[in-house]
């Protein structure tokens, strides 16, 4: 019998951003198959598509046109799942019919005009407007005094519940800050209460000094997949300074976002030779909320995809009723990513 | 401006068993659908199929044979995501890189010798056998000193990740508590220990009277849609009796269960004249830990489709990100699956 280690036995893994677990059952992907498999994303769309709500000019699904913007373009949300008119109200009954009020914002943000291009098909430059409207998008949310937190994040790809093909993220913010990026606040300000430096500054120093799992870093950034990973081949895009919001990114670091933003979907999409389908998003600091020294701007991407362009990781059963679970290790994933070329397949 | 209620305003509802929050969009089933559709389960399977890894009688993946079985049948699993023969051991570095190894046992537990047949459809007796296996099953594990828990949970439908179409569920057991059962278990004897009763025996009495969230019921159990449902038709089974553990369950009750298993899982395959897909699984006292008074026995039925038999709900970038979400409310749910008949489709 060999002493416990990593690569052979089944293990938790614990996440200090939200002090919670993973199993990771490392000798798992050598069952057989026999369950779904996925269509492999379209790779041919046409630039323009008549028929699309997002495409420029066209008529949305509430009736208005958009305009025939050029670069990212963004709106308020047709069918936004919160709003700003939402009466403040609560509902109680012996603490266990339990409700309250929610009111916010929901926005789109088309990453291009053309219908056929995903962010690692974008040039570096489109790819800096989309991080400078992200950040003036932040700006003007953050400025109404009872938003308290800003959600930026994009679905990609129709397993991941993308309900247009059109390259777009969104952007939902509301009066309250939801569970994961409180999770995440008590975690960062408890470790910098105690440390007087911030949990990913240290992490990622750790990482870097290790590279075991680093998958491509630029002068500002690092993108890794990180020790706690649940999604087989999720990553973190964390900046190497500590800032609590986006905003704080000077022109180089937000042409540095970009840079690394280009290179981890690029490596996505030859992983598989597929439109690597995932949800991405950025979290950092509530706002209109007190300073948050702890709090450091990272970005998560979760995608899905498992084995090839059609199997994917499903989190069910035991997942749901217990605890998320993984089969290949972070570390082999962030082997499979780092061994990828950052030249988009399609381009060669 | 109307005051706030939760028929057509944007809330956030408690689940007093988790302490977690779910956001409630009443509005939001109108946007259009212009994503993925899932192709629905085929109806029509053969009894006995030659390439089934579960048929009675076949070759197993790992090269053994299954017996010729003819009720339900349990057997370890060949690709177990625990192994009882993993070393201890942990791993810290600077706790940010935290890990412990996890011992454990994986069972696989077929309903049925036939192939074709799924829950709704066996014959009350035919479930009966499956409640008792899933208690000697129990009885086994936790007679076994180093399990503290043991989580039976069945995935049905490709869409739910089973690997197998032949009508089975699972059993994972291990030397922890996961992470549900873990917040579980904080709620519950916190609630038992202020109020000196269930918290699930509290809540199912204020349901009863309500009547509004009740999908059926019987002598010993209620099938409702809890109020803090996180998927479209979320449902939750709840012993009138409270007891930590199914093996305290006596032959009436055993029947009982059988019995609302059977109605419920009709329900929902009239709902979309599918053989619907869920991942449902029992909650109950963890074993080898001392007393749980609070712990009240229950199942959780997590099925994913939302508007048809091919348009499921997306659990993905703000529910991943942020906080879950659901569009329509659990009241309009339990309405649909109240309104359905007890006699399954396919035998009309
Ligand atoms: O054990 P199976 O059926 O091969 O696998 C299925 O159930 C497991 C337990 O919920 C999940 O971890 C897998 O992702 C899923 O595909
Ligand atoms: O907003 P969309 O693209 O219509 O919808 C998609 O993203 C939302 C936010 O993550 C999810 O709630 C939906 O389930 C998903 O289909």
């Amino acid at each position: 019998r060999t002493a416990f280690n990593l690569n052979d036995h089944p293990h938790k893994r614990y996440n200090p951003l939200t002090a919670e677990w993973v199993l990771v059952s490392p000798h798992r992907t050598k069952r057989p198959w026999q369950g779904k498999t996925e269509a492999p994303a379209l790779l041919e769309r046409p630039s323009y598509d008549a028929s699309c709500y997002l495409c420029p000019g066209n008529t949305r699904a509430d009736g208005s046109t958009n305009p025939q913007y050029t670069g990212p373009y963004a709106f308020t949300n047709d069918y936004s799942a919160l709003l700003n008119d939402t009466p403040p109200g609560s509902y109680n009954e012996n603490n266990l019919l339990v409700a309250e009020s929610q009111g916010g914002i929901c926005r789109v943000l088309c990453f291009s005009p053309r219908h056929d291009l995903t962010l690692p098909e974008l040039s570096l430059e489109e790819i800096e407007k989309v991080v400078a409207l992200w950040i003036s998008e932040f700006n003007t949310l953050a400025a109404k005094k009872d938003i308290r937190y800003i959600q930026i994040f994009e679905n990609k790809g129709e397993i991941m519940g993308c309900s247009n093909p059109h390259p777009h993220g969104q952007i939902w913010s509301l009066n309250d800050i939801p569970a994961e990026p409180a999770k995440e606040t008590l975690q960062q300000e408890k470790y910098f209460g105690s440390h007087g430096r911030s949990l990913l500054a240290d992490y990622v120093q750790l990482e870097l000094a290790k590279a075991e799992r680093i998958v491509c870093s630029n002068k500002h950034f690092v993108a890794l997949v990180p020790f706690w990973a649940v999604w087989p081949f999720e990553t973190m895009i964390v900046s190497k300074r500590h800032v609590q919001h986006m905003n704080a990114f000077n022109e180089e670091e937000q042409k540095a976002l970009a840079d690394i933003l280009k290179r981890l979907t690029t490596r996505y999409d030859n992983l598989f030779k597929t439109s690597f389908p995932y949800s991405a998003g950025i979290h950092q600091a509530p706002v209109n909320d007190g300073p948050h020294p702890g709090w450091h701007w990272h970005m998560h991407f979760y995608p899905p995809l498992l084995r090839s362009a059609t199997v994917k990781k499903f989190m069910v059963g035991y997942e749901m009723l217990a605890s998320p679970q993984r089969d290949i290790t972070p570390e082999w994933a962030a082997a499979q990513l780092r061994n990828q070329a950052e030249v988009h397949f399609k381009t060669v």
